[in-house]
């Protein structure tokens, strides 16, 4: 053994993603609450500490950890800062408080001849003197220990136990045979926007709802402006580079394009038509220019907005690489690149790249660049298309690189998957995800997948970000229920989730499926769209709502802090979110039925809240504006899908009395 | 990213111990059952295998995994050989499987241009043959590649699931972008007697009983011979190293002590007396020589048993080290060695010693030398004594060690503490453990206290040692329920742990406490203890009796074979095991009432066995001989604690039938 000894068992810390393997997350200003087993041989008393800085370096902060029993111990602290921390714990033998443990119970005992342990006291402390250098602090410990020195056994016994004494030894405590824990435990704190944002998708050429024609960059403003005006404030463009030509697909999907069609954005890269090379690092012409890009990027930041952009590793057979690096490529037999298929169906507008080809580090170096190319154009919000179908190992890579250089820089995980992938992709560094929210209706199964998402350990690492929908979905639930589905999802979105989505025509409550399936027909991604953006029967007002209700209350910036209570109605669910002070509370009775009137008793957790049992308090209703005296837990709502989809309640309480009336804020 | 990146994600591996911090235990022949997360980007078909192989190098054995669904995998391997091994997963994409997969779904939708595809699957067979080298599955496949090149579309898809392709491409598989999990996990395979034994303890100076004076280690083999008649086959002796005079203890645990009182064993080393030195290397004078103990190590072996010794770190203030490395033990502060407390009792014989002195490397390197000094001697079982008072990492350390020489060291570890201590001292490498036993008498709780011990985590590092009763604990329920109790807990110990042992005297069912304590009266710890060891009402034949059930039923030599079933009386517990292929079932229904007879219904797990449920059956009562003829699960059971205070039922089925009559074997 070359090493000093470990001398104190650090063991079972949380919360813990594969032994520190990967990042927990957190919200700026969010709490990490710590647990770890603790122990030591023999009977010393222990004392520990949890210690966060940034991640790599620098000093240490520092809490102390209280034992819960069983050898358990527990302690927190909180980040205010975005960027990249660590934390450990720290534990150690205590000699002065085992000290004064044994001079307790030898006195208690009846035993005064204590000069040795007197000594061996002062001595203690003395050596806290030194420890504390030339301050105060020093001086005060020579005193104690001048008197201890002094003291007979019953003096001593008091002296043990000063609590001036007593706190400076805690502060200057004998840590030479300390342990620290590793490895260290990341955390990664994200900025704001990352953690609480409403998020609009629109496509660029669709901006004004030309029905033959697109739209330009210089065209959007309207549909920035019209966004900004419903609350949202992450402006999500689909990709919005050159599109191929060869194989490109015509609308609704088919494999032949009559001349004039405008292609997939998805099937990416044609060098013939960029002017900046064609590839990821240029915009389709028929959008404008990079400049043009720069200057609208600059018009969504002035209105407090951002814009998103999506990040598709798909490759036409247009694209440049595909000329300069063909050993980039899968190849047939022939020689030919291998174009993507599912089989039987075949995509052979799209080559898919091969990360692990011989030449692997120059292309993963390029895709990085591509990210870092638009974090240039001052874009750092990034939706990434398929990532599950790309190798982990790259995502991890690729985002630790850019956000090195982007600390700010937010990916958005677009993984429909199974479970155990969506959840890798967000350990190895992915901000946000797209869920299973889009096809949870039922009353069980929301509430089933809330609790996954908001408690440990998946509330560490996954971040949800709610989408009503998809250019890729248009869920049954729309289909079918009409415009109170699309308000019942909307409620759900925003309420549930400080992170959450449409795909634009969402406000217009477009439905129309390609029969028998989950797609929109006549779907802009292969075509142009005609649309009036104030179409009669758009859900535009009742959106404005909801995301002004969101950024005035607090309580839905939370993501662990959804409680889900008792609604005696399958159709209803109830919950609510709260701030940690409770000064501000919101609760959520939402129907799920987009077709009959539901009603039922629900039961508000008034002890919870801090609520009397016969206490009179107001729900104000943030929709409509009432407000309705409740008392008592359990209490009827009525809830109707055409009228009144939804109650968001703000909790009011009595905070007193004025000229005779009680008065609620 | 400089290395390779990794390809497939192996996550969550089972069983793992501190993220393979530790290594789990096995008996030899033990199974070691993995499962894991198992998953990568895209749809490609994975392969999965385990391998292992001895610690730290040489060549992989491997098994395949297999799919549970949901992306967990299983596998599992055995190891037959005693020693220190460790496991890892790999896993790949299967390029061919995938291809397989493909073209399968391809000919399932019609299509039948697949020249492509037909040449990109003869290349993959091309491949493995060139890995597959120079034998007879290299021409093979060069044969199936060859007729691969050949064949149209329904050729090659039935080619391509040809069971004999199949195998040879599943062997012979493209591991280039293999992913291997790391860290390995280690796996410690003990040797038989430390999966299997009955230990008997005895202090070599009581070996004659004589009541005032001791016997040498030339007297012990009457006590020997006695233990090895009642089946017993570890002869654990408390420490045999001279014993300090200063402050020697009296009888009875007194601070005084008479002349030509032996003293206590613990209080160890007496350099005045010791012909080797005087410390812990070696014996005391009044038992003889070293040699006389090197002759009776080779008698207890020549019985086919072994000898374990206690390894006590306690010195006497006579020991060697107080003289030679004062700066070993803790100081008062005027100067003197520190005894050991625990206030307000003191322990003036003994001082602690200061593991982490600054000349802590001599220290340990003396301790370790101990325990070699001794394997030198032919002990390779050593009982430590309070290892959770000595730092954690003293003992994974030492224990590390002495293995590394000696692989078949046994280390007992006598911690009767908390539970997360007692824990971290099996994974840190104690062999066997002390456990909660002693003290669980009720059904729930031995029920609970067993389940907990023969199931995963605790199972895969912690293997219990059941002592019925130590020098130091004469547990209430002996000391209350008389000679029926010794019955019973002789039988709980016995059957339901492989490891077990009784410190002598108790099968003279000695059970007169120190009034209000579970401790003997009179302890031979502190005096000549004066016995007769055939003393009327003994039970040795009773025991010999179970330990003959144990030796001839291979199901008792497995730990966590044990099952819980049901008996209607919260005074039985009802008990079997059974070896892995059911050739050997043990059932124990044994009352847990010292006092009075109970009865119940049991309810045998017919389908565990394999058992019709109106199949004739037979118990064998192994303790009285008879014959039980049962049908059905449920059937009554009559104890009395007097006659009859168990069944121990060997199964027995009917094989089949014989001059008319059933046979049972």
């Amino acid at each position: 053994m070359n090493k000093s000894p470990e001398t104190v068992a650090i063991r079972r810390i949380s919360p813990s993603l594969d032994n520190a393997r990967f990042a927990i997350k957190r919200a700026a200003g969010g709490e990490v609450a710590v647990e770890a087993d603790i122990f030591k041989e023999g009977h010393d008393e222990l004392a520990a500490l949890v210690k966060w800085r940034r991640a790599g370096g620098g000093e240490w902060s520092e809490a102390p950890m209280h034992p819960l029993g069983n050898d358990r111990w527990a302690g927190s602290f909180t980040l205010a800062e975005p960027g990249d921390w660590e934390f450990t714990i720290e534990a150690w033998g205590e000699v002065f408080f085992s000290w004064q443990h044994e001079l307790e119970k030898k006195f208690a005992a009846g035993q005064r001849e204590l000069q040795s342990e007197i000594l061996e006291g002062a001595a203690f402390i003395e050596s806290a003197a030194k420890r504390a250098g030339k301050g105060p602090d020093s001086a005060a410990l020579k005193e104690f220990a001048k008197s201890m020195r002094a003291a007979d056994a019953a003096a001593a016994h008091g002296l043990a136990h000063d609590p001036k004494l007593c706190a400076l030894m805690r502060v200057h405590a004998d840590r030479t045979l300390s342990t620290v824990a590793e490895p260290f435990h990341p955390v990664v704190v994200d900025r704001e926007r990352a953690t609480f944002a409403a998020w609009y998708e629109f496509f660029p050429r669709s901006a004004e709802g030309k029905p033959d024609s697109g739209s330009t960059f210089r065209d959007c403003l309207g549909r920035i402006d019209d966004a900004k005006a419903m609350g949202f404030d992450v402006i999500y463009f689909p990709p919005i580079h050159p599109i191929g030509e060869t194989n490109r697909k015509g609308c609704n999907n088919s494999t032949t394009c009559q001349p004039g069609e405008p292609g997939v954005p998805y099937a990416i890269g044609n060098r013939r038509q960029g002017a900046n090379g064609g590839g990821h690092k240029d915009v389709a012409p028929e959008l404008g220019t990079l400049g043009d890009f720069d200057w609208l990027v600059g018009e969504v930041r002035k209105r407090g907005m951002e814009v998103a952009l999506d990040f598709a590793i798909n490759c036409s057979p247009d694209h440049p690489y595909v000329h300069e690096h063909p050993d980039w490529f899968f190849k047939r037999p022939d020689g030919s690149i291998k174009y993507a298929e599912n089989p039987p169906k075949k995509y052979e507008d799209v080559y898919p790249l091969n990360f692990h080809n011989a030449d692997w580090r120059a292309l993963w170096d390029e895709l990085r660049d591509v990210i870092l190319f638009w974090c240039g154009h001052g874009v750092e919000i990034f939706r990434v298309d398929n990532p599950h179908t790309k190798p982990i190992a790259f995502w991890e890579w690729v985002i630790a690189e850019v956000r090195a250089k982007h600390p700010g820089a937010v990916f958005l995980s677009e993984a429909f998957t199974k479970p155990k992938m969506m959840h890798e992709l967000a350990k190895a560094g992915f901000t946000q995800s797209y869920t299973y929210f889009t096809w949870r209706n039922a009353k069980w199964e929301l509430e089933e997948y809330l609790a996954e998402l908001t408690t440990p350990p998946v509330r560490d690492f996954f971040r949800a970000n709610f989408f009503t929908n998809t250019p890729d979905i248009l869920p049954e639930f729309l289909q079918r229920g009409g415009r109170p589905a699309f308000h019942i999802r909307a409620v759900l979105a925003a309420m549930a989730s400080p992170v959450y989505g449409i795909y634009s025509g969402f406000e217009l409550c477009e439905n129309t499926p390609v029969p028998g399936k989950e797609e929109y027909l006549d779907s802009e991604k292969y075509q142009f769209k005609g649309r009036d953006w104030n179409a009669p029967g758009n859900i535009k007002g009742y959106l404005a709502r909801l995301n002004k209700i969101r950024s005035e209350n607090r309580a839905l910036r939370g993501y662990d802090n959804l409680r889900l209570h008792k609604a005696e109605n399958d159709n209803i669910l109830f919950f609510s979110k709260s701030t940690e002070s409770l000064d501000n509370t919101i609760l959520v009775a939402v129907t799920l039925d987009p077709y009959n009137g539901q009603g039922g008793f629900v039961t508000v957790p008034l002890g919870d809240f801090g609520i009397g049992g016969d206490e009179e308090y107001v729900l104000e209703d943030l929709i409509s504006g009432e407000w309705f005296h409740w008392r008592g837990a359990r209490n009827f709502v009525g809830l109707d899908p055409h009228q009144r989809p939804a109650h968001i309640f703000r909790l009011r309480r009595q905070s007193g009395r004025e000229a005779g009336q009680v008065v609620f804020v």
